[in-house]
């Protein structure tokens, strides 16, 4: 199977990451101090999105294989009752893969290098690749929906992408 | 102010801590694989509480100075309507203080040492410290909650404790 297009990964940041969801970050100035003002807190950047019956939010821990570049994207799913979020759980960049939705199917990839210390979260329905730290193995915490109904697409790529720095 | 109580940290086990939360972390075999094997998830950890009228979960980031050891405690914490997760978004291991409730004030504290990888939730009205990383600063994913209600309770210690290792 050869790979005939290429999507160039580009820097994660809130303004081109909006589309799909949130970036969750500390960046410029926090929205308030606690703690005396030991701590900085930066306020409120995704709330999870929890649709369906009998559903909550649950916190869980993936600890996950690393990828490396150029990455072959072959597949992308996707969650229509609930947003995922995925923190690092260590200062690990990660290839972030998306695709906006096009008549129910994924549209062309667009492709981020998070840095450390930066999260995402995807919304509901948001096409996205796996979880792909790039400096080994790594743990993230999850934020995701537990609760009934199917929660899962997958589509597999007839025609992969290959993702470059 | 003198302080004449010390109390000894202990490592953070979930089983110690169970009373006041849930520890977050990925430990001995996980809850399933998922992306084709590459991931193991540790499924389930933890679910914010969330009580009172028109609120919601949400996630921030705090980025808190560091504390050393001895530590002196003077201020206890509790949040009656809702969880808090704090999960280091580095490798860092925290100082984690935490109190039983005696008829609506904290007990005497607990004190727990983590381990880098270990984050963790306070049940809803569990009595706790602050945010305590232990070497440098460190950036904290929080899950709380957002919503209307008086959601905070503090005591400060006429007698500090102070926490030793």
């Amino acid at each position: 199977m050869s790979v005939s297009r290429t999507v160039k990964a580009q820097p994660l940041t809130a303004e081109a990451f909006a589309p799909f969801g949130q970036v969750i970050e500390a960046t410029g100035e926090p929205s308030f101090l606690i703690n005396n003002g030991r701590c900085g807190r930066y306020h409120d950047l995704a709330r999870p999105e929890i649709l369906g019956e009998r559903a909550e939010v649950t916190l869980s821990v993936g600890r996950s294989d690393s990828v490396s570049l150029p990455y072959t994207l072959d597949l992308l799913e996707r969650h229509p009752l609930g947003s995922q979020a995925f923190v690092p759980m260590a200062a690990t960049p990660m290839l972030v893969m998306v695709a906006p939705d096009v008549g129910g199917k994924p549209g062309e990839p667009v492709a981020f290098l998070s840095k450390a210390g930066q999260g995402v979260q995807y919304h509901a329905g948001a096409w996205h690749g796996v979880l792909a730290p790039l400096n080994g193995p790594a743990d993230f915490l999850i934020v995701d929906r537990v609760g009934s109904g199917d929660n899962l697409e997958e589509v597999s790529l007839a025609e992969p992408f290959l993702i470059v720095e």
